[in-house]
């Protein structure tokens, strides 16, 4: 039964990234373009995007640690224990990531995006238009 | 029971907002300050916190329709039916709100943030900061 915050799945990541090892930690570090893939029940939501448009693309990190409340940024130990709100950590209580990218391509519901750090099959729970 | 994808809620907003027909469009459309009070369970995760950092606020706006995938933006009937991924529109499969606030004080676990328009008892799911 879907519960009321119950997240529904609405697209796939298809990425060359198959590994957490191999990804960078931001989009901006030298991730590659990747195809989110929509699934056919939202493909009406699509309507109106375009090439050139810039979108946050909202993820679920499904392979996060959900009870981890504190971290050292970047994982380098040199930096001080912070709470996981003050960081981009994929481990924290709702594991959403939000990666800017930009639109190359439009096929069906399937959209070209780019630059994204997400791996190959992470969850797409959100699309939004960047506000100008 | 808590499924795979169930949101935790970290916080809630209290605000002077009381009612959506207040509310502006956007935080920066004249929308107020307000306190996000995060639960005792995720005051560890603020740790690092400080007034005048840029955060991104991820809401649930709790009286969405999830079953809109296309509306006409700001309400307009002027403007053309437009998929829900290429707008703001809070009704949307997962309506997952994105505020980007200025923290104004830090008291424990309440943060006095703004400008944000969501409305009081809006549910808070994460908090991010901005990458500069």
């Amino acid at each position: 039964m879907t519960g009321p915050r119950e997240l529904k799945v609405i697209g796939v990541i298809a990425s060359e990234l198959t590994s957490l090892a191999d990804a960078p930690m931001q989009g901006a570090e030298g991730a590659p373009d990747a195809w989110l893939e929509v699934d056919a029940a939202f493909a009406d939501a699509l309507h109106g995007i375009e090439a050139g448009d810039e979108l946050l693309v909202i993820t679920w990190f499904h392979r996060a640690d959900r009870a981890v409340l504190q971290t050292r940024p970047r994982s380098d130990p040199r930096n001080p224990m912070t709470g996981v709100f003050a960081t981009r950590s994929p481990d924290r209580p709702n594991p959403l990531g939000l990666h800017p990218v930009t639109v190359r391509a439009v096929d069906g519901r399937r959209l070209r995006v780019g630059p994204i750090e997400a791996i190959d099959g992470t969850p797409v729970v959100d699309i939004k238009p960047v506000l100008k």
